[in-house]
Formats: structure tokens, sequence, C-alpha cells
């Protein structure tokens, strides 16, 4: 006798129902899950993003419960939104899964989507999904937002002058996911095995807790550009860096105890920032922004090749080089 | 030697510039692809809608094209929009799939993504997006739009004395499917050796053309409640009749030459729709909201249990019975 009901012994109208009871309403929501659409108040410009997570790439089901799927699958999509400036309303799921799901699974991904708004963006919510059939469990998350009235932050405007500026950790999810692989391959995640630092990473890589209410205070406080660190420091402020049309030289003193960690790290969700005039509260300055160089980044003012360029025994004897 | 590129043989920012170069550019957009999110202007409120294309049970790669999924994708999603009285102005699009997908399947994916939102609502665009790996394809769109300042027409506004009325083809895409199931099980479609009439029927089945334009249309004209047939005309129908807490009684001598197809089919996506007075040009009068009754849809006055009650051989007798 199997123990707990699969998504496949339910009809589809049961479990939405066990997810809508599940994911709370949203502030500015006119018309929210059942009709063919939902409807959102906007005020000002409209924020619109979304980012899959697929079994296999993004994730393994060993290390991340429902819980944990639906929390970083919010977070990562609600931190888009942060990066642009805005605040986040409301989230699109379409959740694809196989059959033999455990329903009990599903109704974790809701409360995680859920926590993860309440915790993080208060008044937005889950307004609307799709349900179907895959193979492979997959969540597409779209999260919309609202400028606000405020003009969106782009990559695009950082000017050399500015201070480069972070918010939130750096290098600890990244930090996580090795623990997980050296640590844990193939089985559940043990963290009383962990110590306490090992653990908060682990923590921070299965559900990130990015800073996205600065995002709104670095617009508000003038932010020239801004973006979320998805795919580590240095790479996305290449990206940064070549939309402004500039080169941004990162002082590795400000960052952190393990600077290497944290110029690779990446799923954090850090929010990077330019200023103009100084950084608000819970932003850290990092570096500076220049006149286009011939490289895009630089790392107490030499050449960073991205990701793949940094080699610990070349590049970390200090400013001086070796 | 392979013929053409692979998915696994670009980059990611080599697929996302042949996808961006042929998707088009969306009217209301202010930021588009590029960002870490997209940034519309919006009229009124905002209406969102979520709807996935999965390989299996959605569509057959030997049946469907990449220009025919895009086209499909685009369309179902576009036609949610509609069915909530408003205009649709932008697409996300979430777009997972095999490594071994040939970069030709992509760009036609875009192409017909773009071609669908230019034919069916001119000024969409795709503006953003997420590309991802994974073992089954999977495209995950989201559908954006504006109500202009009207208010949305709901599913649960239809009120005894109101016509019943639909805009679009019915039963037209099922009865495509039939023959795809039929006569090209395994096999790419050959449509030279259809009929004119077979062949209209597994086109519309693989690029529907739903009435989007006539959704304002409907609302403009005060429209009670409206929805889009996806599932099946009986079954959607008792869906409005469900939200409204009405019945609703058809009239098959409307329902064109095929009665029996345009009651059970669902996706050509017609718009059906309720209207205390006179229904707007390109709706047809099928049928007349009555006080909730024991059944929440009745043909020619008796009762139909739904999708699976429909026998032709007891039912199809006419107003009459047998």
């Amino acid at each position: 006798m199997r123990s707990e009901p699969l998504v496949g012994d339910l009809s589809e109208k049961e479990i939405l129902a066990r997810i809508s009871e599940r994911t709370g309403r949203a502030e500015n929501a006119l018309v929210g899950p059942g009709d063919d659409a939902a409807v959102l108040r906007v005020t000002g410009s409209l924020i619109a993003t979304t980012d899959t997570l697929i079994e296999g790439p993004d994730f393994r089901s060993e290390w991340s419960d429902g819980y944990s799927l639906g929390w970083k699958a919010a977070a990562v999509n609600l931190s888009d939104v942060a990066a642009m400036g805005g605040r986040p309303t409301a989230l699109l799921v379409a959740l694809a899964m196989p059959n033999d799901t455990p329903v009990s699974r599903v109704e974790r991904i809701a409360d995680g989507l859920r926590e993860a708004c309440e915790r993080l963006a208060p008044g937005c919510a889950v307004v609307g999904g799709d349900l179907t059939q895959s193979s492979v469990l997959t969540l597409a998350v779209t999260a919309l937002g609202d400028t606000g009235g405020r003009a969106p932050v782009l990559r695009s405007g950082a000017r050399p002058g500015d201070t480069v500026a972070i918010a939130g950790e750096m290098g600890v999810a990244a930090r996580g996911l090795g623990i997980l692989f050296e640590r844990f391959d193939g089985t559940a995640p043990d963290l009383s095995r962990l110590t306490p630092a090992e653990r908060h990473a682990v923590e921070r890589q299965l559900r990130p807790v990015p800073p996205l209410g600065l995002g709104v205070a670095a617009a508000e406080a003038g932010a020239s550009a801004m973006m979320d660190v998805s795919d580590g420091l240095v790479l996305d402020a290449t990206r940064l860096a070549e939309a402004s049309a500039v080169t941004l030289d990162l002082d590795s003193g400000a960052l952190g105890p393990d600077p290497q960690g944290a110029l690779g790290g990446g799923e954090d969700h850090a929010l990077l920032a330019t200023f103009a005039g100084e950084p608000p509260e819970g932003f850290r300055p990092i570096g500076r922004v220049l006149a286009p160089g011939a490289a895009r980044v630089l790392v107490d003012g030499a050449p960073f090749d991205g990701r793949g360029g940094w080699d610990p025994y070349r590049d970390w004897a200090g400013p001086s080089g070796s």
C-alpha cells in the first residue's frame, strides 16, 4: 500500500485547490487564480522577468525538498525585479511534473513560494499558474513588479567616477554548493554533520535570501546601474561593465574574508550597483567605475579575465602581483 | 559530419542573440530583453497568464515543427489575455531544451512566436525569457496584457436572460488532432494527402488562429462574462456556468455543420461570452443563460453531463430526444 497520494491520483482541479489554499493573496491583485488570467493594479511601469528551475541542471531532488524548491524559484525571480529598482508584486508559476510526484511535495513547493514572498517581498504572492505533466520536474516562474513611478535602474548607467557597491552575501551559496557536492553527493544533506558556518552556506544555497528591499533603496538613492549577481561577481560585473561601456575596478580588500569565493560566487543574488554619490545603507563599497580600458573588470587595478581566469597562485599574491 | 549546429554547440549568449534578432519589439516595452527584467508601460490594469507546452503531453515533434510550436505557444497564451477583454502587449518565454536540439529549431520557434504576435496581436512581442537545458523540450510562456482602463471580463458575470455567444471556429482543431492520430501516427503529416478541409483542420490544430481582437470588442460591447474555449465547449461552458452560478442552454442548431464536434472540441480557442444586449459583430448567438438548474449546461433544453457524457446515439436524435 502506498502511504501518500501522488499527483497522478488527483485531478488537476484537486491539485490546484491544494496549491491555491497555500499561496496567499497578492496585495495588488484585482483578479487572482481561477479565471483565464490574473489582473493586477500597477503603479508606474511594470517589471517582468522569468527564470526556470529544472531538475538536474538547476537542482537535485535529494538536496532540495519541495519547500526549498518553491522558496528558491521565488527568490531568484524576485531578485531580478529588485535589481531593476522595483518592488515585486506577483508571481505566475508554471509547474510541470511527473505523475509519480507525491502531492505533499507539490504542497511544500506552494508553501516555499508563499513563505519566500512573505519574507522577502511582503505583499507579493502567486496570482496564477499552470499545471502540466512532464517527465522532468520543472518550475518556470514569472515575477512581476512595479517601478512605483521611479525610472528603472538598468545595467547600462554606470559612469566613470561612480562607486561600485554590493548588498548581500558573496560566495556563501557557492560554498554551500561545494559542500553538497563534496559531502552529500547522491544523498540528502545531514546538516547535523556540519559546522554552523557550513550549515549556513548549505541553507543559503538551497534557500537564498537576497536583499530584495535594497533594490528600491538603491533606486531611491539614485543608483546609476544595478543587477543581481547570479552567475558570479566577476562574470556579472563584466556584463554590467559591457552594458555601461566602462571598466570596473574591484578592491579585493573589500570583499570580505574570502575574496576569491566572493569573486567567483553567484547564487547569493547579491545586488551589484553603482552610485555617483554615497551608496545607501546596506550597500558596501567594493570598487570604482573607470573609463573603459582593455579589460572590463580589474581586481586591485590588475586585469581579471573572467570566472575561468582566476588563478589563485598567479593572481592572489595581492595588488603587486607575483 | 553534422550538417547543422546544435544547441549544445553554442553558448547561451549566442543562442540568445539568434533568438532576439527574430522576436521583434513590443510597442509598450520601455526595456526589452538583455537586462535583469523587462519594463513595460501599462494603461489601466495588467492582465497576466501563463501556459506551458511540453513535448509529449502537449505536442509531438514529428507533427509540430519549431515554427508551429512557437506560434501555438504564443496563440494559446494571447487568447487568455483576450478572454479577459484585454489587449496583449508582451510575452515572456522560458525555453528549456535538450542540448541536441538543432539551433534552426530554436530559430523557428522564435519566428513562430513573432509571427503569431504580428498576426494575432499587433504591437505585442517577446520582451524577455530564459534558456535552460532539459531532457524535455518545454515552452513556458507568460502573456501580459492591458485592460485599457475597462473592467476585465470575468467568468462569473453571466446573468439569467443573457445571450450566450461564440466567436471563432468550433471543433476544427480537435478534428485536426483526430486526423493526425489516425493518419500520421509517428510520422510527419503529409498535407498533400489531405482534402482542403482536412488540411485546414490539421493546420488549425498545429497553429490555432483564435479571434483575439474580438476580446476587446466583447468587453467594449459590455460582455457580462467571457472565457476562451480550450478544453471543449461543454466543459468550458460548465466552468463559466459554475463561476456565474447559472445554467447555460446551448442550441445545437447554432453550432454549425458538426454540432457534436463543436460541443466537444477545444483547442480552437474560440471566445465564449455572454451579453445582456446584442453580441457585437463577430460573435454568433448559440444559446441563453438560465437561472441555475440541476445541470450547469443544457443542449436544446436537455441535460448534458459533460464532455464524456455525450452519446451521439442517445442524444443526437435532436431536441425531441429518442
